[in-house]
């Protein structure tokens, strides 16, 4: 019925969160509100895991993308089910160190990485650094010189594979600002340069086709690419590299009429294409590293709302203020991403109205989404949005000098917060 | 030359800002740096306040729209200039009163104000509230009289204009998440109501049709039809509003190719239909309030990046990186907005180069603009955004757990900095 299992409805007709009921939480802790459920999120690596385990032996690592959301809490639950983690700034690897997360662990990616950053990942000793560019191949090398290290690296490689996504989310194409491209030579240009640098190990390859992908041909379309790459590194440079990062993308339900393939069919053909290409070259079975982030903990968030004036413009349609929008979700005004939507209070109920959910933001963009179906709303409900556990918190702007919401982490029934909610004070305690 | 008169070169060649050179700037407080000319902004203010004066007599304010940017200083600066301010939530009106802005010169806006925001702002004197919804009408009414106070309000009402602009930013049209329809009798029933409520002083209506107008007719059409609809309300009810709030929405330049109003031709001619309007119906002139927010901070702001990497990808587009992106400027990623871009060391010389100039967050579309003109630029140049003034800190996030920048105010050649830089540790400092 819903797009997360960890969503249910109680006796009460109330909407449950990993059994939490959300009406008492937005209660307690007030609105907009974050809710994440551990126990969704807990299985979601476990599936990863036993998939990667299952079809492949074992021979990998899920590595969480912690772009998805960040905050020391997920980093400490990551640490726990024992995935690696993906940083993309020194922010994110400040926020996995505060916690003390495993470095050898740790793929910092993204394609402006400052000498700061690189000097901080170094300091902590993170595991990979995922080289973007030569600028950033060259400057690692030195900065590595400086500390002593020899520091170990994959190239970001496009692929060439069109992920038939959202464009702003269609990454592997070789018209990309991310990474070296396969058709120019400029791919294998850096890997010979990375293996002339004596401060640099490379050990693999990393590619990332896109987000929020349903159909797997790309994927395995990508492996092919890949790891003919491999092969063809071998015999131009005598260098096997051992380590195949194929990067995430894996799409979600947002609405139930999202059909996302299942992790473990997934990891099935991956693992069989992977197989097949490597025996085809004689190539030995790459160390496999995947890189979710939305499937880890998209579907298990919700955030609460507290409706303001519902406005109903005849003929026209029927407007319903909340107070939160486009600060903690703007994936409406960037994507025109679509949300399934309940009343709180009467999740089971058919749903009668058809609303457009408008954020409080001073622009008439801040729109949560047109024309939803949803329970009949009247000012002081509680509207709950699903499947907002990605790139909603972590997106999240002061527009308007709106505060971020607190984000409550719930375990079978029992919840705690896990950010706190942002006061006026803090919005402006930088100001001089 | 450039869109934006604080905007010069020095003997160097280097852009300046407010006559201070923004490669010293960059060095002295780092990349990327939000950069403000003060002398650009006080101009500003008062080209609109002179031009009240001149063509109607000064019978009116102008209010500064916060939401474009709002920080304690430029709260100072524009209470020292004498406008008004127009806040949208609790954290503009926080950071107001915490410089002890004139309470009677607030006008608190928005399509969802919250209980306790509408509590702060009776407590700290806010002198009109701008209701939106009948919801808010009674609850402000029921807070007030628990105050024991009687609020000053005006309506916002939907005037039925399309400004021919970008859709997300089109308000007035009955389509629209703010305010009362005119064409329903919505409106007339919200000024009978407001006038029957004892703790509500209703003075006045509001309008807004707009953001980043260029053309003056929608304002004209709209003066005609707000000051048609004071006098029905006096015809109908006998209650004769002396205020008159026709919003903001006055275009800037944000390249060479943009061509808005000057002030003074833009309230000339909205002063002229007004004394036009009300002559025909025998209508008081009535007080005018205007809310300018981009066209006083837009074109007084750059933002400066140092460039990481550039990829030239034959036959494609060439793609340079910087150190920030969407996350202080999600302006392309929202509106696909364009800029003028430069090289602040280079400034006069030829725009030899046409890039895309790429964000750092792991989001294809996080750029700041695509086929831009540019001088040549190498990694580790200084690139200047102009006219970032307006919506790009007030819109900043921390996709990526990036930083949100410092901002500098430069005036004559000082600069001193306004808004500190956030810390990795700042970002990290509500997680538990």
């Amino acid at each position: 019925m819903f797009v997360a299992d960890c969503l249910t409805i109680n006796d009460k007709g109330h909407l449950c969160i990993d059994q939490a009921d959300t009406l008492a939480l937005a209660a307690k802790y007030g609105t907009p509100l974050y809710v994440m459920s551990e126990s969704q999120i807990r299985t979601n690596c476990r599936r990863y895991q036993e998939s990667l385990q299952r079809f492949y032996d074992g021979n990998g690592l899920i590595v969480y993308a912690s772009k998805a959301f960040c905050c020391k809490e997920i980093c400490r639950i990551i640490a726990q089910e024992g995935l690696g983690l993906d940083v993309v700034s020194g922010g994110e690897l400040y926020t996995a160190a505060s916690v003390k997360f495993p470095g050898e662990k740790i793929y910092f990616h993204g394609n402006h990485k400052t000498p700061s950053e690189l000097v901080a990942a170094l300091e902590y000793g993170v595991g990979t650094i995922v080289v973007d560019n030569l600028e950033e191949l060259s400057l690692l090398d030195r900065l590595a010189c400086a500390q002593g290290k020899q520091q170990e690296i994959m190239l970001r490689i496009k692929p060439g594979v069109d992920a038939h996504t959202h464009q702003f989310i269609r990454t592997g194409q070789i018209d990309s600002k991310f990474g070296f491209a396969l058709e120019t030579g400029e791919a294998l240009l850096a890997v010979q340069e990375a293996a002339r640098l004596s401060h640099i190990r490379l050990t693999g390859l990393h590619c990332h086709i896109g987000s929020q992908i349903f159909d797997t041909e790309p994927f395995l379309l990508a492996v092919r690419v890949m790891v003919g790459f491999l092969a063809q590194i071998r015999q131009e440079t005598g260098l096997t590299l051992h380590r195949l990062n194929l990067g995430g993308g894996y799409g979600i339900c947002y609405t139930p009429d999202d059909d996302p393939p299942m992790y473990e069919a997934y990891l099935q053909r991956v693992s069989t294409v992977v197989r097949e290409v490597c025996g085809l070259l004689d190539f030995p079975l790459p160390y496999l590293l995947l890189e979710p982030g939305r499937s880890i903990v998209g579907p298990a968030g919700v955030t609460l709302y507290t409706v303001g004036s519902v406005k109903e413009i005849p003929g026209v349609r029927t407007y319903v203020s909340i107070d939160g929008g486009m600060t903690d979700n703007p994936r409406y005004a960037l994507y025109q991403s679509r949300y399934q939507i309940l009343n709180a209070r009467q999740a089971a109920q058919p749903q009668t109205m058809r609303v457009t959910l408008a954020g409080r933001c001073c622009e008439s963009g801040d729109l949560i989404g047109e024309d939803l179906p949803v329970q009949a709303l009247a000012p002081g409900d509680t509207v709950a949005v699903l499947s907002t556990g990605a790139y909603n918190y972590s997106m999240a702007s002061h527009y308007n000098r709106v505060p971020n919401p607190p984000v409550v982490m719930v375990r079978d029934a029992e919840d705690r917060l896990i950010v706190k909610r942002e006061s006026w004070e803090d919005l402006a305690a930088r100001d001089l």
